[in-house]
């Protein structure tokens, strides 16, 4: 594992943030999990972009050389040429209190991890989560630090022998999985929830539904009410670390034949043919 | 400011939390905001009681000696006899990935901060959250980390003159500020939202509860759409921090005669009479 803190390499076994940063009391700012192929981010434009968006938001200012510092993360050498970056923006350190400081010095923190591509995406099995997604939430569609939701949702899929959980928003359609978009094939019609159901603008959800339409897939964003998942021949998760996923069964019922479908498997070919192109220097 | 950091006191001006600390990148933690008064935490076992609940719900193993660590922390002397006091719990350092680590090793760290009561209680301006709180989300009423969502609703309220931001739940009840309860007189009945409407547990409207009983102001928990906010004579919020602030004017709207109701200084004349009680020592 590598980290840099406001552009600077830090061991990685030495306290480097401040216990009154804001990102560690309130889940006060943002961040992005990016995948590194050969040394080169996959669409870092898009996860700055949406990065931007969510600072604007909460109003964190991002520090000019941002983009320069995630590209040298990602130019790591050895097993650091494939590597999951993750980039972390807090509007740092504070006295107690809600209200955000006039002036804020925000902390960037950047981690790169080896990682290793499966030959064959991993099947998934998933249980649906016993809470829901706020898509009327100020954040819905923000990748901010407050996480904790996903990380109970997850606790909860794992206790229960799963892989993952699927999220229904609060009007009881089909959201996300904890760290995943998800998307589902039903009567032969490629369909994944709209953002208006709380999730997040994945990056790889923006790359699939490019990808869904360049392969004559036409790809269709909608409300999927819950009973809907039932009726999917296929269904796959998509993540940045994840990329593209299958999910073979939700809680006790198999997803069609119960093997990666064969809209999966075309999605998943394609996407890692993307990635290879888009990563090469 | 004070801090101390799994037991040791630390300078506040140096970094002494690891960048993976889970608490930092994910929101994976929990917190208690609480006032010292004359060195003595008003109701510390109920602020761990609540603190218990969410470990629980989180699995975050909590200290044995976490009660005996805060008392020492609100000890202090001169400006901090009367303070307030900030636990966090996070589950600690890990690598990246939303998944708990199989053994985590929490970070507990403690602020204090001294604190200065107003005479009379500062009259609040709120405005109406543009987000709703998720009354079904799986953290509903636990002090997790993930404050994200107040952290943007206060800074719009104070972008648009107002002090705090009232919340609605997605069913259209009123919920919550962004972080105090909130209690209104309709009808010449004290009433404040349900539990069920996605609200913290707070330790001060649990007091107030109790003394709105001993004072024969017969409260009610129950549902408040949105609309009855116009109809209430007074208003106030509740918060370890802010005690009891009336608010008296809700967007353009005047709350009652826009001065302190009589509800309301009853309230805060009891609170501060029970506080000054309980804490003596």
């Amino acid at each position: 594992m590598k980290l840099w803190v406001n552009g600077t390499a830090k061991p990685v076994d030495q306290p480097s943030l401040s216990a009154l940063d804001r990102g560690f009391t309130l889940g006060d700012g943002l961040f992005e999990t990016m995948r590194a192929q050969e040394g080169v981010v996959f669409r870092l434009d898009a996860h700055l972009d949406r990065l931007c968006a969510g600072a604007q938001l909460l109003g964190i200012p991002l520090p000019v050389d941002l983009r320069e510092h995630v590209a040298a993360a990602a130019r790591g050498e050895g097993e650091y040429r494939n590597a999951s970056i993750r980039l972390t923006v807090s509007r740092g350190a504070a006295p107690p209190g809600l209200a955000p400081p006039e002036r804020a010095e925000p902390t960037v923190t950047i981690v790169a991890h080896p990682l290793v591509r499966p030959r064959v995406p991993e099947p998934l099995v998933a249980v649906m989560a016993a809470g829901r997604r706020n898509e009327h939430a100020l954040t819905a569609g923000v990748k901010t630090l407050a996480y904790t939701e996903s990380v109970v949702a997850l606790a909860q899929a794992r206790a229960a022998g799963a892989d993952d959980s699927i999220f229904l928003d609060t009007a009881g359609h089909i959201s996300d999985a904890t760290a995943s978009n998800l998307f589902a094939v039903i009567d032969d019609v490629l369909v994944t929830p709209p953002l208006s159901c709380g999730v997040l603008p994945g990056i790889t959800r923006a790359a699939v539904l490019e990808l869904a339409r360049a392969l004559g897939i036409s790809p269709v964003q909608r409300e999927m009410p819950e009973p809907e998942l039932a009726a999917a021949s296929e269904i796959f998760l998509t993540s940045s670390i994840r990329e593209i996923a299958p999910v073979v069964r939700v809680e006790t019922t198999a997803v069609g034949t119960g093997q990666n479908g064969p809209v999966t498997v075309r999605i998943v070919e394609a996407y890692r043919a993307l990635v290879r192109l888009e990563c090469a220097t």
